[in-house]
């Protein structure tokens, strides 16, 4: 343990010049979504590059036909544990700009309102910031012992935020490189700031565009409004009709594979401290809105969701202007559970939009990616490992729980490399990723570099087996 | 008629003078809803006032809170009637500018398919085009006679496509100046190409936005989807609930004020040559959408419609945004008929959002004006003045219409000058006005100049009682 005592030491005494090269890595505004920042994405897998390879890292940008992917290799001592880090260098949008209190990409390290330290901007939480805390790790380790304890190969895709296109192909062309006995992922949350979490659940996530097309251009509404079809009020009724009175979604086999929460789990959530209160209160909401008679845990981690993330049609600048518009456009998700099928979901909702369709109306349909939901054995040694090294680490011990959001690389890591994946974060319920003002607690930074260490260390004595 | 054949013949001979005038008029961008472009309609304001001067009007622009107004006048023979011209010099914005085939401020005359020439550009239609078919008649009068035949005020308002928030205000502190005998306003279209046509009823207008509000900032929807409300769905379902399955707005007392059509004025609208396919089939349509047995004259002249003319809401950019947005929002217009209320329509339908609301959701209303509409007396003298005037220009004799469209200064005028409107427009169906590639018919610049001269002549002889 002296060797992970002196590691632990030089994250500390090294943290200014952490932060400073997490600061770098976030003024690189590299928005995978849209194409105008492709040049930016490459800057962040080439600066990331550079960064590994000056700590001894075999390190190469793959092109591929997206954004590009950074692959990293160190060995470690022989018949060690091979690990694989996965994360994701490129950031969501940032609009709407004008409600960031600072420049989303000149990040700060600002005093949070209750004084705890922060580093702000898009990306600090998701997931440069937590991406970072493992390469720390890395260098600490290397920097004080002269290698690492386990054999490690560093993934970081540049197309998480948007649907991560190039990650299948990529996977299939290099998957004995990134075939390991585990794979360590950190782009989740604590439990809470004082309880590390281990997540052994994540949803899955359909993405779908959907346009409605009527009249071959847009229409003066005095002239042909009563006769002519107008596509915003088609696709309001078809959206208005997803769900039932009781907040389930009404598209027809978008329950298969989704079974009651089993009773041991449900136990074990219970006992969480979870506050509904505090968690809606935190984001002005009181009351949950979906399915009737589910925990808000139930419903954010083990129920299914249509949400629509994106309406626009007609005229929405300034003023007004009497309109029928030639289309309307919707970006919808569906998040996943358990055993839904996400090809089905998708050719479901498809269906069910044809079926809505009015007469003089066509829907056209884009996919933004798909991956099916993932549930973690709860028995595995390395989560075990991994809970111990946290719980040494935090005040509170850490936590098994589930997670709402979707990280699609889990599942195909499981099904095209057979590895399982191990989800450790250290982002906050705060962080606002996604939002305007993001940020990443200082403590999240610090401790997190601290925690892999801990873990990486304990991996190396143990083995993953 | 020796004077009036002299005019024609006047006009005829400067028709490519005319046309150059109009296009120096259309190439301000007077776009009166968006406050970017304020200085353009001060300058379209002027270029009119300076064009009224030149042929001996005594010309004004008048300043108000938004846009200015142009009012000029030249008396005729003692004794005369005395008319009102109503124009508006301002537009509507041109989004979306990719489907424009040109700029829409760069007006041509081209070739249409039929071989036909036309004038290109936002505003030739509607209404710039109409507009200075009117002040061309005026023109050659002056320079032909010396003088008009009646006593004429021009007055030109620039917030028509915007509310005309300015106009009653106006109207009521300019009342003696603006009073006449009657209105003439020319802001309608042709029956067909050959007909020409007297809009004897109009449908009010009623504009609102609404924005629902529920979470304090944008979500992740992995995170806190199934548990939030999204306004989106919110703001989906209220609109989808607008109609019932016959089409019929569901609204609390939208239908008081509004009888059934009378059986003389179906006659009349049965017998016009009017091809429903023809009409929908222009726009690429088929089948009437709105109220079910309802011929699409009545879903346009004498029904009333709400319609969302532009929603917004979420990540609407390139690719996929998996956010649940803290706010949604929609602009919506009620088409009124008959005897509807602006303020009791406006009011229900705040009251039905709001009726609908989930917890931790809160709707903002935004008026964008509102207007009643107006039914025109069937047996003005006028009228018949008119129509014989206009059926001597034209192939075919004009007829008596219903209209579909909102110009709400006609209300005022009756309501607070007492002044009847006589509606006689040149514009086609096809002009695509408030879309992109707006056009005007040489033909229809020609013969409605033309068409202005006889009218201005025969009320000159006739008088107007």
């Amino acid at each position: 343990m002296a060797d992970l005592d002196s590691v632990l030491s030089c994250l500390d005494l090294n943290l200014d010049r952490s932060v400073e090269r997490l600061q770098a890595l976030l003024r690189i505004p590299s928005i995978s979504t849209d194409p105008a920042y492709a040049e930016d994405c490459q800057r962040a897998a080439e600066w990331l590059r550079g960064d590994l390879e000056a700590i001894g890292f075999d390190a190469r940008v793959h092109e591929t036909t997206g954004r590009p992917m950074v692959v990293a290799r160190r060995e470690g001592p022989a018949g060690s544990p091979n690990v694989l880090f996965y994360g994701h260098y490129d950031v969501q949008p940032v609009d709407p700009l004008e409600l960031w209190d600072a420049d989303p990409f000149d990040p700060r390290v600002v005093d949070g309102p209750d004084g705890s330290r922060r580093i702000t901007g898009r990306g600090s939480a998701d997931d440069k910031g937590q991406l970072m805390t493992f390469i720390e790790a890395c260098r600490a380790f290397i920097a004080e012992t002269g290698g690492l304890p386990c054999s490690v190969t560093i993934f970081l895709e540049g197309e998480e935020e948007s649907g991560s296109p190039s990650l299948l192909p990529f996977l299939d062309t290099h998957r004995d490189t990134l075939s390991a006995d585990v794979a360590l992922i950190c782009d989740t949350s604590m439990w809470d700031k004082d309880t590390p979490a281990i997540s052994t659940g994540l949803r899955g996530l359909v993405g779908e565009e959907v346009t409605i097309h009527a009249a071959s251009m847009d229409l003066h509404s005095g002239y042909f409004g009563g006769a002519a079809a107008n596509p915003i009020t088609v696709l309001a009724r078809i959206i208005g009709e997803l769900h039932d009175a009781e907040g389930r979604v009404i598209l027809p086999g978008f329950y298969d594979g989704v079974p009651e929460l089993p009773e041991d789990v449900r136990r074990v959530w219970d006992e969480l401290p979870f506050s509904q209160d505090a968690f809606l209160g935190q984001v002005g909401l009181s009351v949950p809105f979906g399915e009737t008679g589910r925990s808000v845990l139930e419903q954010t981690w083990s129920r299914p969701t249509a949400e629509v993330n994106g309406i626009e049609g007609g005229y929405t600048g300034k003023g007004f202007k009497t309109v029928i518009a030639a289309e309307a456009h919707a970006k919808i998700s569906f998040r996943l559970v358990f055993d839904q099928d996400p090809a089905a979901i998708r050719e479901s909702f498809r269906q069910f939009v044809r079926e809505r369709l009015p007469a003089d109306c066509r829907a056209e349909f884009h996919e933004h990616g798909g991956s099916p939901a993932i549930q973690l054995p709860f028995d595995s040694p390395v989560l075990e490992t991994a809970r111990e090294a946290l719980s040494a680490e935090w005040p509170n011990k850490a936590v098994m729980i589930g997670m709402g959001g979707s990280i699609p690389v889990v599942g195909e890591f499981k099904r095209r490399l057979g590895m399982p994946s191990l989800l450790v974060g250290f982002g906050l319920a705060d962080d606002r990723i996604h939002s305007p003002n993001e940020k990443y607690e200082m403590r999240s930074f610090a401790k997190g570099q601290r925690s892999w260490a801990r873990i990486l260390a304990a991996l190396g004595e143990r083995g993953t087996k």
